[in-house]
């Protein structure tokens, strides 16, 4: 009785137009994920998964969250039952997530890299979870295998400044056939309202740089020696992930007493983290621009907001949500602060709430000034948005208030390997609101152009723009 | 010329399989109605309406708004008009209402119960005037006899905790074919904004519970004496109409010496009031968990916005709008602060603003621990947003960022016996959304799984969640 | 391939009845632009435009912000490279901005006026450079011979109270075929902030009034003597641009000393400068009411985010974008203020994010009251929003919550005389959702009952609620 088979190779093209476009150019094209959590050590000792569980459903809190709605026990989740027990409990909850983007990014993954078409529920359990453990020790389904099934040819992993980047280097010296850069995150450098944990970071910051550090002036040039590291190490990006952009003037002077308030364990105020972090800010800025990096913000989550799980599971377990603030003027003039002294590094801004799409497709506009082809960007869907719903309405917004040709498109953000069929889930919803916009007289049907645009925003236009070819002679 | 005709038996449904998941398993499901406003008294007495406008017009403020846009005078809105003369003005604004969603429910109003298939106007007005009053002397068009019409099985009315809830006991004691049950509504005993109001109240409490209020120990002593009657009565819910939930921390001793100085009659700060209100929130909240209620929270509503209206008329009158606020943090921390002593009831929570539909999508994740299915949620889409876009964004975002299958679907919310069509709306847009997605391929075609899950959604889900089930054998 | 060729006669209505709708009903209707930005000058000498840079390219910061997108050099923007060489980078740019308004813009532009049906890019922008420069020097392509064949008959231009209003009158003394109305936009008399520019307006105001502005009675009594000539010149509506209304309580005597303090250069406070805005803003509003005028507020812009820019290039190069903020209640209260004294105007609300138009929708009815109809308007989509999509919210939220056959609708918005395409593409939009509800059976097929709500639309709703019809003859 359906129309459209679930899920065939025509999955999310909804006209001719799109499918065209989808099996023609994008499907080709590979992949170059410049933003993603994927652990360095996996692929530097290319690892080889136990079982399904281990790979897709041990470290995927969006599962999780699904698993606890669904009344599932936190045994089954993150407790002590066993990975079979743990996908099984999965696999029960799945036909139960129809119309969450879980559905369909669950039994993508079975078809790619596994091949299996069958729909996970509670009765095939057994079988899927046997099928894809054998498949797993199977040739070709290492982290290296699995990566080259997706066409992935580079890699930007998150990676904290103290991290000693062992696992790049490994990569670096070996040919594994895919360029490995780490990315520049310094959350923790910022996060002075957590004191405890704040002057463990120093601590450890002091041991891998040699320097001793008293004072904020120290504090920098140790982060900064860190940042020439990491560029030396092929870095091309920052990242700050940051409720919102809380940007405050501030004198260094001020800031050089807040650390030292900090360093004594002093109670530090609301007022004085935001001139700290905005000061931090525009250190991490300046050096980006120096460098020729790009920077990116990734806006608008509240975190570990259950606090009796954050005491159990710690963070990122599946308790962080969607915020929203009133802070679009106040990023504008952190962006300002930068280009009054034309020292704004290139910048990607990632939106959490949809309600702020439109907001952040025409700040973009404002830093814009010609020198640098869409020097500024509106960042694909993030995190809770990374899905149908989500990518559409990011692609409308930057479509109708910026320019989608120039956009650098789709990265995993995951840290499962094999959330790489998230780019074909891209690259369908791209192709089908195109498509359909040409199938509708509202573009013309200049394939061959549109064709090329697309391709860019699947790979060329991040090439460029990240100037990877420049570290990589394979791109 | 139009393709489809304008409400037939299909209407919102635009697909085969939209239309087989309606017919074949939505339609047939009696209602649940968990939340709405209908006046007891009526229950119990089996009103009779006189005419048209008594039972759907005289009561329905978003009817006003539309009559006050299209420029009627207000005598024929809450004036002196006759109640022919008010249907009159109305019949002629009807027309004039496409696209907006009081066309819908007029005509579907119109076809059931009456059966009236006509398109209401200034030319047909006095015509169906006279048919609907006619029919409504008629046997089977009292109160119970729509409510059976409609197939309604259970009522959760809105009562304040000072109701003496004298109707509800009088439905107990005869058999009505019906379940009515209190729900506990202390909006009023958190006013404390309103002084004269709030100590006026207090004197009522006093009355109906013979306590002596001198202090906020007694006056919570007297507000838990009424949760418990209630409960004896049947109630499993409370419900809280807040702009928004403004959770400030506070102690004891604190609030005390506000409620002191509210009794004695001095001016209260808007952060008091905060701390006030957060205060009663968590007592609520916890007589709640400890009897195993779900707590509702109705939030972005701004009100009573026209003074000179207010004083005419009093509130409820039709000025209300909808609020933006940056209020999502202030929730979740009232929630933590439950959650972190495990004293967080089952909760939905509705939102007016659906600029923030993620945002609360998401929050319900934050607090669900698996202990309960779907222990939190996203509660379907409310007053102004209770019609078609609203409820497929609702619906949507729910599905996106959380699990539809587990969702307890829809409550009419209403005043008017009529508004039992709204379910009917419900049930099309959800089935419409759902069988898109088949169509579509984006959604395997497994009708029977589908189609249990929307029968759960229109009925089973709520029974469960509740617990009505243990309340009365007839669930 | 393409199902329907771009942008043809039924360019962007998708069914038969929205092409019925639009061709048998809003295609014949007038033009009547209640708001605009076209400089009176060039209509008063009816200006011949020398090429399409002047008329299309040179005041036009959207497309400004297209080509700095796309990497464009300043010089061929705002820079001193030739008007040939501009319009080159422009169509150079063009075929990049494919799914951005300015793609559907650009050839609607080309179409109407001009008659040209290709696409413009690199390879045919010399031709189409001279195509449209002889155009521009033929009979019929002079300002007033562009305005006649869009059928505009009424234009209300965007003036400041000082302006002498010397093109309106010589407007008015020749028969021009068209009605010219000046509109009150005192923004400058607000911006307090700026001291040193608002002592130059005062000084201009002095100049202009003869009056001795030495306090704030004299100012504003200036300031009404403007509002008084205005009226006489035909003027029926004021406009402001805010970022939002904060609407703060305050007194005459605060508010004089404010102003005071600003003559003699003090420092003014961001509170003293929102007690001082909201004093000014509810007397234009006094004003308004007094002489039957509609008052206009634009909302949610934030302007000059780029300091280096605005210093380079000053106010109004493309450097704005859309702000968020809570600022909803604060409207209320502002509207509120007025209608206590049953003083407030008709008034219309322009958003300018689309995360607001529910609660700009349901605002309007807050304060509708049944004695003008549809006096609180929802304005049209407005700047950035200002295409497809934007209209498209902005209908449907209009419609859902409020009444759109109220609708005073399209207005250009634009300082440009190409901007004319806009209205033909807003009513393209609007018969196409209202025919897609025909055909969905949403809406019944009463085509002649809906094609004169939307003829209303187009034109005889903003005449009667304007009142146009009181200053000419041909309206």
């Amino acid at each position: 009785m359906p129309f459209t088979p679930f899920m065939n190779e025509d999955f999310l093209l909804h006209s001719k137009s799109a499918r065209l476009l989808y099996h023609d150019y994008a499907a080709k094209m590979p992949i170059l994920d410049y933003q993603c959590h994927l652990p360095p050590a996996e692929i530097a000792t290319d690892r080889v998964f136990e079982n399904y569980a281990q790979i897709g459903l041990c470290h995927d809190p969006i599962k999780w969250r699904a698993m606890r709605n669904f009344g599932v026990d936190e045994k089954y989740i993150t407790g002590d039952a066993t990975d079979k027990e743990k996908f099984f409990k999965w696999a029960e909850t799945v036909p139960h997530t129809m119309r969450n983007p879980l559905y369909h990014w669950t039994h993508m993954e079975l078809k790619n890299p596994f091949g299996i078409d069958m729909l996970l529920n509670a009765q095939n359990g057994e079988k899927i979870y046997e099928m894809t453990s054998d498949l797993l020790q199977s040739p070709g389904f290492s982290v290296l295998g699995i990566l080259k099934k997706f066409q992935v040819k580079l890699v930007c992993t998150t990676d904290d400044p103290i991290d000693s980047l062992e696992n790049h280097q490994m990569v670096k010296e070996t040919d594994k056939g895919l360029v490995m850069l780490p990315t520049f995150r310094p959350d923790k450098a910022m996060n002075i309202r957590n004191i405890l944990n704040f002057k463990i970071y120093i601590s450890d910051l002091q041991k891998i740089t040699n320097f001793e550090i008293r004072n904020l002036v120290t504090f920098t040039a140790a982060l900064r020696e860190r940042h020439n590291f990491f560029h030396q190490m092929g870095c091309r990006l920052s990242d700050h992930c940051l409720e919102r952009i809380d940007f405050t003037e501030h004198s260094e002077g001020e800031v050089s007493r807040i650390f030292d308030k900090a360093l004594i364990g002093g109670q530090i105020e609301e007022k004085e983290i935001a001139k700290f972090e905005s000061f931090m800010l525009v250190q991490f800025a300046l050096w980006d621009h120096a460098k020729g990096w790009t920077q990116q913000f990734h806006l608008g989550a509240i975190r570990n907001n259950n606090t009796r799980m954050m005491r159990k599971f710690g963070p990122d377990s599946g308790f962080d949500s969607i915020g929203n603030f009133s802070h679009i003027k106040s990023m504008a003039a952190f962006f300002d602060h930068l280009d009054i002294e034309n020292c704004l590094p290139r910048t990607i801004i990632y939106n959490l709430n949809p309600a702020d799409n439109e907001a952040f497709a025409t700040m973009i506009g404002n830093f814009n000034d010609g020198s640098i082809k869409a020097k500024m960007q509106f960042g694909s869907a993030w995190w809770f948005l990374n899905q149908k719903d989500g990518m559409e309405k990011q692609i409308n917004a930057l479509s109708n208030l910026g320019l989608l040709s120039q956009f650098v498109g789709m990265r995993t953000e995951g840290r499962s390997f094999l959330s790489y069929s998230r780019h074909e889930y891209f690259r369908r919803v791209l192709c089908n609101l195109i498509g359909k916009d040409i199938e509708k007289g509202e573009l013309p049907g200049e394939y061959e152009f549109l064709g090329k645009m697309v391709e860019d925003i699947c790979f060329q236009n991040a090439v460029d723009y990240f100037r990877f070819d420049k570290i990589s002679n394979s791109l």
